[in-house]
């Protein structure tokens, strides 16, 4: 089995098979979550949680998931307070918590910082988000979301909108995507935000077709509408950020006017403005379903790489 | 039962009968403390902690009696280094966090916080204290303490001491007190720190007797001496401060002097210098017995909400 | 048996034959570690957690031994957020945690904190760093790891290397050594940075044979090198400090040219610059093994400390 024992740091390092394994497996969490009775394969493990960045949804999912199974938890949270403060090398810290704990979920600005943690641990590293391009539990996370929501992933069309450029969960979508046959991509962001040069190169390299629009309208082809929050600090005038966003914020009118009836939007959260809360009671809103498959899905994930059963 | 699955938002979502239930639970959970045997009914259930604005004392005995009973926590302390930080709603971090956990305790500087969470929420809220006016386990373990050092509550005369106007525990312990038959409640404060009037009018909507006192030695016909801090923020002018800090400071001194063999001063804890240590080794000493009985009385609140038995 | 239930402050409150119980406990964790079957004999504790001042390796360690051994923890780390930053003294601190926990691990900056806990608190304290001069924990810790690379710790040469003065870590491995029989300490500081009187007088007192010496060569005698960090704050000419710290960093290449072949490096971590990376893949290297003993040596703390067996 791939999974047991092993780092994950970058959806590529997985083919589908191993994904649909993992589909499975959340599947199956999700059954004994529903059933208040879930098997705690992992009581005699310890995970522990690297959070150089802060996070509440990645950090507490995580934290959700491994305690559902029995599991327990030890870390810190942003590098105020922790020996990092006191000038410790990144390697030093991750050689130190390794020492103590049977898997680390790890999560830093810089690019990069997971795999160098993997090679720095014996333990498993799981990615919970470094630098712009990986976050590979999200990327699972998605496409278990469009699996449940439409029974498949094959044969649909994407539309990635806002900030392409900085996202990692937009890059590492894509990566995983290209282990599935989705219709179309189509890329809708500011021209300043659009998908790097890297990203589209891989995509096409991996038979992926993406189509680049500037205009919110094009959602119409769209079976999931995948949106990320534009950020202000990205603009270095401010009247140009309230130009876009404006421009490509999801609302329920929006959708009203061009989305299939069948679309489904998702989203990482948490959202500011691009995406309305009045979209949450319609048939569109796929973003809380997303949120909550959080749980199963790193369950599975965890259970996966601890073996446990 | 009225409490299973329920929020508690309010005291007065509750009534006498479940308030004394609540309280002989808490009598067999202080049994099984004490004789070192905690049944763990809760060890299926995650309690998430959304404390917005920090808390020490109410966050570690919520924490402390969910692990008693074998159920674990996840959460966040401050805003800081959350999605609320990046501008997520309060309803979306309600959202995402009810999607995880089987219950939640709340702390947040805005009324009706609780409230709206409970609304937004599948699973029970729990108020840990919201604005100036809701902080109902307080005011539970208030009587609860209440109840364990004098056997009863009808007949009892409280003096509520300091600042009464912005203290939330103190209205949340009037409200409470409607449920009984307290002999009088007597108001004793800086009148700048005067109760509410709209807390008043309450009080004698409902049939309890209050009377308001500006000098301390009206304490001689308490039984309960219920103290509460005076915050120099309260004060514009720090001369003023100074000044009534000094008038309602509670002293082993002045409790020999004016108060009742009988008496007991409770305080909800941190206390400053409005309660010198030199009443701690006194009979009049009732706020450590009240602070150790958060525990038992939490864990009986998590599991009459929480079901497990 | 010295340790149930007892406060954990002064290396000075056990004696050799309760540090070879320990150790001898220490040595059934690894087992029961390296099995992954550690028995959960501590499953109704729960272990508070006082950090007044922040700390990623004690804190940890202790969390993840407590939890290894079925424990849960509660607790805070800084002041910040909690009841002490709304001006409540550190004695209803301590009585309020104490009435949650079964033991509290303390750390404090100012000397004496854990002694004063140890006095208002009922339930065991362990001292987990408090001030310059203790640090039991870390000393045992320090002890434990040379009776593991050497088999013994009578008769061997210690040279304790750096900040001698305001180290914890150093007065307390002090204290520790004086209930053995090494053969010799050497310590190796910069003039500004040396051993406090009343420490060397206490290992005069105690029979320990302590040699000074400036010039980092004379590790050749060594059987032990301690290396402590060289803090900058201490000196207030930067120049000075940027000497000092040149003149006293252990490197590979220095290690190969004076330290004995069967020489082991001990380091309390986080290392910064005072210790070179190089050194990590020598036969040199001790430091990480001290680290990843610090679980087990805990859990066998605790385990005596709480009974449980």
């Amino acid at each position: 089995m791939v999974w047991s024992g092993h780092d994950v740091v970058n959806v590529l390092d997985f083919n589908r098979e191993d994904l649909e394994l993992l589909f499975s497996k959340a599947d199956d969490m999700r059954k004994q979550l529903k059933e208040n009775h879930v098997r705690k394969i992992l009581s005699d493990k310890i995970i522990g949680l690297a959070f150089f960045e802060p996070s509440t949804r990645t950090r507490m999912s995580f934290e959700t998931a491994a305690k559902r199974l029995g599991a327990e938890t030890v870390g810190f949270t942003g590098e105020e307070g922790t020996s990092v403060a006191k000038g410790e090398s990144f390697a030093d810290t991750i050689k130190m918590l390794d020492s103590y704990v049977d898997a680390i979920v790890l999560r830093h600005k810089y690019e990069g910082a997971a795999l160098f943690a993997a090679d720095v641990a014996e333990h498993p590293i799981i990615n919970g988000g470094d630098g712009r391009s990986h976050h590979p539990t999200q990327a699972f996370l998605d496409l278990y979301t469009t699996r449940t929501l439409f029974d498949r992933i094959d044969g649909l069309t994407f539309a990635l909108v806002g900030d392409l450029k900085y996202s990692r969960t937009v890059s590492s979508l894509i990566f995983a995507l290209s282990m599935f046959k989705p219709k179309e991509i189509i890329l809708i962001s500011p021209p300043q935000l659009g998908l790097r040069e890297e990203i589209k190169l891989f995509a096409l390299n991996h038979g992926l077709k993406l189509r680049e629009e500037k205009d919110i309208s094009v959602i119409s082809d769209a079976d999931v509408i995948y949106v990320t929050r534009i950020q202000k600090e990205r603009f270095p005038d401010l009247q140009e950020y309230e130009k876009v966003r404006g421009s490509y914020k999801i609302t329920k009118k929006l959708l009203e006017t061009y989305a299939k009836k069948t679309a489904k939007v998702l989203h990482p959260l948490p959202r500011v403005d691009e995406l309305s809360p009045d979209v949450d009671k319609t048939s569109y809103q796929g973003y809380f379903t997303q949120a909550s498959l959080g749980v199963p899905l790193r369950m599975a994930l965890l259970s996966l790489v601890l073996g446990g059963e």
